[in-house]
């Protein structure tokens, strides 16, 4: 795997020299939304100095995140006339970075990019670990490719524009990575979330390294998903079930990760290897975030439709990431269909 | 770079073992067309045994390898409920191969697929090396993904249900790649043209042969199109401007092609390359072969932008691949723009 820097501070946006080490393609198109492009678009473009740069604005909301907007991109690719020897910058949240990436993986068949992450998700999550794609009616991500970006550029700035509901979706990621990574961080997690939820920086700043480290990790080990990447994934089987049975609508995708957490926790505990108190410390840390804890009532059948379309099944035998204890996670298909009605029928109904 | 098989012969379509053994995969899908399906299709289901297969057909033509024919096939990959232990086959010509290989390289970011080509052009082209993709208003192929198949399965037999004109435009890139690596395959195409031309077995088996060994050879080495196997191209430039001029409807790829190499063999005179007998040569053998030797009366201006728009380009400067003798091939910016203007006015009109 090609590996490729991550760079975190406060401010980089506008960090010429950095830019210009990360790009040195004279022709750019930036990919970005009509909310962040008003708040960051004209300092990464002072940032970028002197070349020929396009910009193109895709919708808002994880509902674009699909083929029609994925065209409109390669539109603005060929109008602009870039060849293999341009870049794409993805100025945006994990819809602009997935979309935007999944254009330079296919555009000519792959030119380069860079991921600026400007939500906590994203600079948590997406930005990291070249997975790109788009949604189809049949599941999350379902069409993508996995195409690693030239670099990252996480400026902490862009975090104190962002709307508290997304900052606090984006904590329910970096919670993920104290869970099944890191018993420590999640010490800390809970030591610190007031001072997260405040934007202080020098918190955001060390969460937000803390969480690309222990995923760069596991991705590094593992690019294409085939092992130890699958832990990843805590809470986010329950958690696309939830979006996709909503539509991508009412949810956003933290908000359905931080259920899913307290869903993986819940059947940790039926199974026995996690106690009581654990799932409860688990529930009273999403609490403190404002995350929700509880999930829309979609039913057991429609969740289990969902989870059985998701990508981790294998063999038609579906695979959940669980919790042996906080702070480590394990792929398992060691439970009994009663043991996870269970879950589903008290978080979604029967 | 994985390498894989290729397997040709004749009847192979029907090989259970081959087929089993190129396919473990238990659920497959089955990307075809019409007029192949109604050829193929039933024996390869008999050849492919005990599996749970779906099948889907795109319609046939140039002008539907484009992003919305893509969507169907994942709708119907995601109809089937498939997961990345499935596997896609291709039944079919180019555009059947390079859109159900695309799908193959974005469904679940990455599943399995065989090439099972029953065209001479997808036999000797586009069904080794792992390019997959499809159109873009802006230009061919400009939106795909370098993926691998398993392997491919090339059953001779399948070029007898072909219509002659599909048949004389694959041996438009048969001949290219006696003009492009191999003086001797050349004298040898010379010879044995006739044969070819009556689908005698043997002499047909040897030309895809041949064909697919220059090619893969040079793929190995570049499978990313950095240096040496952009001297498959030759010819390309040239042809993938006619054809987006023509709209992809009038001409086959392997007609615009023929006439490709023989504007590139033309501009290599001019350049002082070749010989005026050489491109006698060659316009005499394509002439055998009753492919066209002139070009629709396109003009100049557009043919230079469409072929500027091609992936070839680095920098603003085209690069054509050219011959310095025949037999043997090389990537060239080398040319003033009058040289080129003159081969272009010659074959498109001013």
């Amino acid at each position: 795997m090609r590996s490729y820097p991550i760079f975190i501070g406060d401010g980089l946006l506008t960090d010429r020299a950095l830019l210009e080490r990360l790009l040195p393609q004279r022709n750019l198109l930036v990919v970005t939304n009509g909310t962040v492009a008003k708040l960051h678009l004209a300092a990464l473009v002072r940032g970028l100095g002197e070349r020929t740069i396009a910009t193109h604005s895709i919708p808002d909301g994880e509902e674009f995140k699909n083929l029609d907007t994925l065209n409109t991109i390669f539109d603005a690719l060929a109008d602009a006339k870039l060849h293999r020897d341009a870049a794409i910058v993805a100025l945006g949240g994990g819809v602009v970075g997935d979309v935007a990436g999944f254009a330079a993986a296919s555009y000519q068949r792959g030119i380069a990019y860079v991921q600026v992450p400007t939500t906590l998700l994203a600079q948590v999550d997406s930005a990291v670990g070249g997975k790109t794609g788009v949604n189809h009616r049949a599941g999350k991500n379902l069409i993508g490719a996995f195409h690693q970006p030239s670099g990252v550029l996480t400026d902490i700035a862009t975090l104190r524009t962002l709307p508290a509901r997304e900052l606090r979706a984006g904590l329910a990621e970096v919670i993920k990575y104290g869970l099944m990574g890191d018993a420590q961080f999640l010490d800390w997690l809970e030591g610190s979330l007031d001072q997260l939820l405040r934007c202080q920086s020098a918190a955001l700043e060390y969460a937000v390294r803390r969480s690309c480290e222990i995923k760069a990790l596991l991705v590094a080990a593992d690019e294409r998903e085939q092992g130890a990447r699958a832990l990843l994934n805590l809470g986010h089987t329950f958690g696309h079930a939830i979006e996709s049975a909503t539509g991508y609508r009412e949810w956003l995708h933290g908000e359905a990760v931080a259920v899913g957490l307290l869903m993986a926790a819940d059947l940790s505990a039926r199974l026995g290897w996690l106690a009581e108190a654990d799932v409860q410390r688990v529930r009273a840390l999403l609490q403190r975030a404002s995350l929700p804890t509880s999930a829309p009532r979609v039913g057991t059948a429609r969740a289990l439709e969902f989870m059985t379309m998701d990508k981790k099944v294998k063999g038609g035998q579906l695979r959940l990431v669980l919790l042996p204890r906080l702070g480590a996670a394990q792929v398992s298909s060691d439970f009994d269909a009663g043991q996870l009605r269970a879950t589903l029928q008290e978080f979604v109904g029967p």
